[in-house]
């Protein structure tokens, strides 16, 4: 682990202001896919999906039908496709697979449930044109939540899944009740229960934490896709990863948890700084093609 | 997932008496090696390591100085060498090194901390001849809380750690406190709260139950070499391993849990009858020859 690296990024994540307004604070957010261009290699496209807003990338890796279907981050208020693309376009790459992240509306100008039915929107889009063993569905902190809850949903409507799903440290209990708030709030220069509380309550306006397709931790996962989640040692949200892979482990979905030491939120985001960014998509690459039998 | 192999199993380890006297459990335990012999090419050698009785064995696919120490289990009471011989040596082809298991004293006779005593006499003959990046702790059940609670206890003597630790179906707290003893209740055809209390009972005499060289899940894991666990769904044990890997993640100890749907406990023992536990030796197999670095 090269330690220099890790301070540093420590450093410039505890620096940024945490106070600023929503306007201000997506802008920060897509200022990530500014600081982090993608390789030249990546074809970019924008598409609608279902009604969707949507944007494809392509590596010169791509090998054979499979397809990364992402939903980004950002507590269900920040983060877009610009954010997330020099991420979304390397899972691809790792994969050899096209990936697909979707611009689904925000809170607080669309509350619950608008992200989930634009992420059901662009599923059943998606499947016109391509089988579900082929697809792995991918997202990040409040973008894993909506991919569990995408799943939850799926299975009430007698819809296909996806051949599996990969987490990056997500998010998904609205009521912030992991004990590791507490136990790593020290620790994590990224995470607090105030932004998280924050953005539950953006999200879902007057309406119930518990919700089981907001937090989709408190919702029946029996017949989702099996799940790996991937979560740093230090993060506030461990334990959301904890226990989704113990709820949906009850449920007998196959589950996979890795804990990384020392990381920190969605550490893959910084992959251009960050060896075990490197190593962490390189793994994530290998259980997708494993998935979408890439070649 | 084969059903009716699964099913087989289930029937056959549901109607194991379970009221035999600890002299006719052990025994019953040892007759799974007559019910599962070693592949023709595995060559068995009987070894004292430290003082301590232990079995080498080696397959046809050994290649480099690689090793697997292996504790078995059998709630400190049962199993031996014998019972788990067709388990560990092909866990040592699938890594492609040789395997070595301990007779470690066992309970009633000889209480804690006995096993762990001889798992540290052998530890350190082992550390005479071999470099420990090329050895593997392994263990299942007991043996795999024996394992946990063998590194902590190298950490407190400032030994040096094994390059990983897998561990199958790990029993890690002696006061039983997992929920999914009551939750799986019904569908663990294995193991419940009552053997569980037994052995626990027998191996500690009159000492706390709590004692954290005995449930390793109650003591500073910092330091401990990776942990990959494997656990089955319908365990009463899977608390244990969800537990473990909380309780060293948050210590920065790299954590891979896989929760196996469908799985009991210690599946991998019956591989000779059900594919899933090829899968998972192969799998194993795998993490153990890049811990090792075989070829």
């Amino acid at each position: 682990m090269a330690t220099s690296e890790i301070a540093a990024l420590e450093t410039m994540l505890r620096g940024r202001t945490k106070a600023l307004a929503t306007t201000e604070r997506r802008l920060a957010y897509d200022a990530l896919g500014d600081m982090f261009p993608v390789r030249p290699d990546v074809k970019v496209e924008q598409l609608s999906l279902g009604g969707v807003a949507a944007e494809l990338t392509a590596t010169s890796d791509v090998r054979g039908p499979g397809i990364i279907l992402y939903l980004h981050g950002g507590g269900y208020v920040y983060g877009s496709t610009k954010s997330h693309r020099h991420l979304v376009s390397e899972l691809g790459r790792a994969a050899g697979a096209r990936a697909i992240a979707l611009d689904y509306r925000r809170a607080p100008e669309a509350p619950f449930p608008a992200a989930l039915d634009d992420a059901l929107a662009a599923w059943k889009a998606l499947l016109k044109d391509n089988q579900p063993q082929n697809i792995v569905l991918t997202g990040d902190s409040a973008g894993g939540g909506l991919a569990v809850a995408l799943m939850v949903r799926l299975q009430e409507l007698g819809l296909p899944q996806p051949s599996a799903c990969v987490l990056l440290s997500p998010w998904v209990d609205m009521l912030a009740a992991g004990e590791t708030y507490t136990a790593n709030a020290a620790r994590d220069p990224v995470v607090g229960k105030e932004i998280i509380t924050f953005c539950a309550r953006q999200y879902l306006g007057e309406g119930g934490l518990d919700h089981p397709l907001a937090s989709p931790l408190r919702s029946n996962l029996k017949g989702i896709a099996p799940l790996a989640i991937f979560v740093g040692s230090t993060e506030t949200l461990l334990d959301d990863s904890i226990q989704l892979a113990r709820q949906a482990g009850i449920a007998d979905v196959p589950v996979r948890l890795e804990i990384w030491p020392g990381m920190f939120h969605i550490w893959p985001t910084y992959h251009q700084m960050l060896a075990e960014g490197r190593k962490a998509i390189a793994q994530i690459g290998a259980i997708m093609r494993s998935a979408i039998q890439t070649e």
